[in-house]
């Protein structure tokens, strides 16, 4: 590549406690495409600051709102290209808005707000001003996640009629909350996690391979949530039952209880020809079952012929050499880098179509849905 | 063993179309401990007697009421020690009940009935006539399968918090019955498979995972059947949300239009300590997972010291030699048969607590349930 | 089948710490086509004949010489068909040279003798009386295996390059002889299993692996035979490596010391065109990986078209529902059986080409080159 | 981390068609630990030039000569800290040879050279000027296979008995060097890779798993070297049994005609007491057998305790959140950074023992002594 590399800012993601600040700046620099230019790293003021110098951001700034605030004034090429917001939830909202306003990129970790109001809202504005905009849901980013939504919608497997959409983690099974354990603390505080935790955290990355994969939403869903640490706000127990908008179904199982799983999400779509299983503890390989052959396993590989031309620079090695989290993440900066380096008049080959602003709002109405489902002892709810 | 064989008997399983009769003659004969005495094995008499002779029974007859009447007649150790029920599924009533009523034993395929007021009445005849009974919940003869509810039952996971169960198959995802095939015709045919297709023939099955393995039964159900393929009057998906009698959740999800998928049956139970999984595409291991401990995966064989002194005579062969399908259908045959020998006053070991009369009960119960929620939107409704 | 049963003879297979004896009574039995009629089952005629009593066989005797002689009066349809030999390595060659000679089949434990030259007198008697013959070479028998040597022999790998075929086990890694196990003692004894422990007991199996699927024999090899356990008089590991009449090669690996390993054979066949991959570890799958393509996994299932006619019979039950070591040992008997009923006159299928008497000479061969190579350095030595 | 980015430089790595610069920078980046600072990227000198350009390193250089010679001359703090060397073989001495005696650090790719001497000659240079050095065997950069070099050398095994190494490729079973493949190109030339083409590219990486985990070399091997693919000047599939320092034996597997086999590199090793077992198809994890015991698998993941303190900074994610092959390689670069940085003073962890120039120089005996052995028809040859 022969272009400039883009500028990036980044709001949280400092401290020392912090769990996706380092992966996005791996991901950031891991293509040599990208520097680190501005960061509002922490909540402190001082501590930003002596953060982002710390961490070799060209810029540190005080809070967000300074960082906009400031680069907004600069010209493009000084200024930062996009904004990588990896804070806790209820502090997505305001950096993207701004950021999107000021006509910045937004990556903005999951679930893009709080609230499907604040949602909608942020929805408005990135369309008004085109911001370039990813959400990380970051399998998404996986190049076999791609291929399967290549072959759905290649009509591989026929017309979709269900998707089994998982993510069982085993971490929150204890009260690791009251440990000291930040990452815990938060995600189960209704004022900073929203108003599901599980649901919230990873049933929206469940739900998004429904919509992602099959290219289908959910219409309307019958929920239970459930909190089975006792005195735990939020629950860490969420199972959906969804009808999809081809008349379809899906379910979406997530969970923070089961000991033992680590993160172990993962899909499967059958169709009226054949179904696609991807699974996260064997990611580099898709499996595709149709009635009567032998199983084919799709295995990830640069040389492989078999991987349309737009997934292609999503691959960054021969066959053998595993990939994996990292380069998943990186893959969600590399579309919202294309996105930005079109814009800028840069000759670069297609981005692929990975989650933008309307996913992320799609997650929250979901969440909403989901919520007020399972206070209705699981009635079936329209999805807004 | 000095012990004399068993007399078994076979009603069903004798067309040149039919699955099961095969695997259960093979389950019988596998130890060397029964031999085939008595066969009413097809609908029409002459068949049924000619198709007798021709797999070697000693006696044939016309049909169930004549070979139940004859048997009954003769002394113990002439006449059927017990009886295997191989019919579709609105034929196991009657010669259960005839068998149950006359003192001789029973192994009948799942589910036990058509209707839950069928399955109450066989249960008082059974409980009032002592009668040793074993369902066909095929699964619960894998000794991984056994030693999973004994691992739970001795307080290995601790408290069992959510039990995950899954039968997903894919044969009936193109319309089947209507190209001749006889097992797809009367599973989808209400008047011979009950109320629902898919529930009834594979969703038992889960159904029964949750009870064989976490000894624990559904207090309500929230389910959704779908019969996916135009025209078909029976399920061939069905979804249900449960809980549990001690507070705990389950999911069961079965399905017959999942290509590809081929009898994929397991589970996965979570509590407050661990969790246990076992799936029949790798049946010779259970996990076992901790917390921040690593994965212990118990594999079958006859040496190994950790499994309990009930379970070995179901192990056959040192470990390495894989069993299958054929043994765990004999475990359930031994099950039967050390219940009948001990009741004959034979000093043999202690029989494992395999499915029962109540467990072919509360099958029923269960698909009752589930099809009164679905018709309800998914309701919750109280399992009888 | 509207045959009559086959009448089958054991020769060892009745002590209590026996091993194989119980496997091939239920491979007899599980098909319903073939009767426990005579029995030599220990050492001494007593016991011998108290053993055949109590596990069913309709006559008993105090040895193999009175059991061969007696039968070889009886005629057809009374006398055993063929008589399945369970003994120590040592005790092979007597009862299948006289079952051979007096025209009664013969289903030989491997490896088929002590010696080559015992094995090649047995090859002249069972040639020259057209004996049918199948060695015990049981992984021949699952069905993956008999179809990796169908395609082969097809052209689907295209010309064989390379064949690597390997047996851990890890039950000798301690002094196991020294503990009172008889399996483990006269394995361990040059008197009883012949010049090679390992090689002899696990090495033949992986060579065969060699033969039967790839189709080609070693004529020459490189080996080296090691005992790891101090005072150990036979080979508890064996390394050999081959080249092929074809200019290929091959790799045979067993050991004994290998702790955890159970009994994982398996083998990958490459060839110019593809390569082919088989384990018993997942026994019920076949793995085709080609150039550039998706890997092909075929999976076990009587309605699988791919499945040629041939191997057709040899499947018992639809697809999921695992089959095992049972049934391949069965398979053998199955192919014995139909060699047997097509000399009787009897119209059935095609039987499978398994493991036959030339085979059992090819393994004492090659047991006997791997020990001189070794006494030699690994000195290439060609193959008998 | 506050201390100064190093600086690197690279020689090789630039040209349209190289493999392995990309993934080297990626694993400099990543921890945002180290800048591109020096090129000689290309063997023309403008086509360099512009390569080091492009490729945003500060500073671009014709070639390796005139970069190491400038270099030297500035003052440590503007001086590239390190040399990543990623040419073809026969280009590894002359710059490693520069680097080292103008103190500056080195990480060189496998082999280390083409011929014995010429590591030997680096060797001494390196020693006597103390240069930090590591020999790219990325394999040992996977924290599992740290993992088990630490279990192993804590006696969790016992004492080693046999090491299996593997590496099957499958890319070079056509005349891919006909086709202007560069990458196949210059490996089978004799002049450019050395005596032997599969040996010393992946040979190599097979036998340092023997050197690395199991802590013990070859003595002497008896080897076979072929190439399949006729006319190709160097072996293309490569077999070595090997004597062990202990006692012990071990068999090192290469092959690039494996068709389908993409970079399965693995080991097992067998102890008196237990095996390790790791494969890179399922590298995030290890296997660790005992006899009698469930299989423990260790499951990569920061918080768990199980890892000892040196391996934890080694690990970037929660369990779960797979890593691959670039953080394997950026594990050699975080040695390497963490030896140049406790010679400067800064305080640092303790660096993992990965391979260093002995290792390199060890790699090139064993290839020389496989070369020899192989054309003495596989005699046994001391290895050097």
């Amino acid at each position: 590549m022969s272009q400039r590399k883009l500028k990036v800012g980044m709001v949280g993601g400092g401290g020392p406690s912090n769990f996706f600040g380092a992966p996005h700046r791996r991901a950031i620099l891991m293509d040599n495409s990208a520097e680190l230019t501005a960061g509002a790293l922490r909540s402190k003021p001082d501590e930003s600051i002596a953060s982002a110098k710390e961490l070799f951001f060209t810029r540190g700034y005080g809070d967000w709102q300074s960082m906009i605030a400031a680069e907004a004034k600069l010209p493009v090429g000084e200024r930062i290209d996009y904004v990588t917001i990896v804070t806790p939830n209820d502090a997505h909202y305001g950096p993207a808005e701004a950021a999107a306003a000021a006509g910045i990129g937004v990556l903005c970790e999951k679930p893009l707000t709080t609230t499907l109001e604040e949602a909608k809202q942020l929805q408005k504005t990135v369309q008004s001003h085109k911001t370039p905009f990813v959400v990380a849901y970051t399998y998404t980013g996986f190049p076999m996640v791609m291929f399967a939504k290549t072959l759905v919608k290649d009509g591989a497997i026929g017309e979709v009629r269900k998707v089994e959409a998982w993510y069982p983690q085993g971490w929150l099974a204890t009260k690791l909350e009251e440990s000291g354990q930040k990452q815990a603390a938060w995600r189960v505080d209704p004022s900073k996690a929203g108003a599901s935790g599980c649901g919230g955290d990873i049933g929206t990355h469940a739900y998004e391979f429904v919509r992602f994969v099959a290219g289908l939403s959910a219409t309307k869903i019958s929920a239970r949530l459930k909190a089975f640490i006792a005195g735990r706000a939020l629950d860490d127990d969420f199972t959906v039952l969804a009808e999809l908008e081809n008349g379809g179904i899906a379910t979406i199982a997530a969970s923070q209880i089961t000991i033992g799983a680590q993160n172990d999400n993962g899909f499967r779509i059958s169709g009226s020809k054949g179904t696609l299983e991807w699974s996260i503890t064997d990611h580099n390989n898709l499996k595709f079952l149709e009635g009567g052959q032998p199983v084919k396993v799709y295995r990830l590989g640069a040389e492989y012929g078999y991987f349309p031309e737009i997934i292609k620079p999503y691959i960054r090695v021969p066959s053998g050499h595993p990939e994996g989290f990292h380069e998943a993440l990186a893959n969600l900066h590399m579309t919202l880098q294309l996105q930005i380096r079109a814009k800028l008049g840069e000759k670069v080959p297609a981005a692929f179509p990975h989650p933008g602003i309307e996913d992320g709002v799609a997650g929250m109405a979901f969440v909403e849905a989901a919520v007020a489902s399972s206070k209705a002892e699981g009635a079936w709810t329209k999805v807004g």
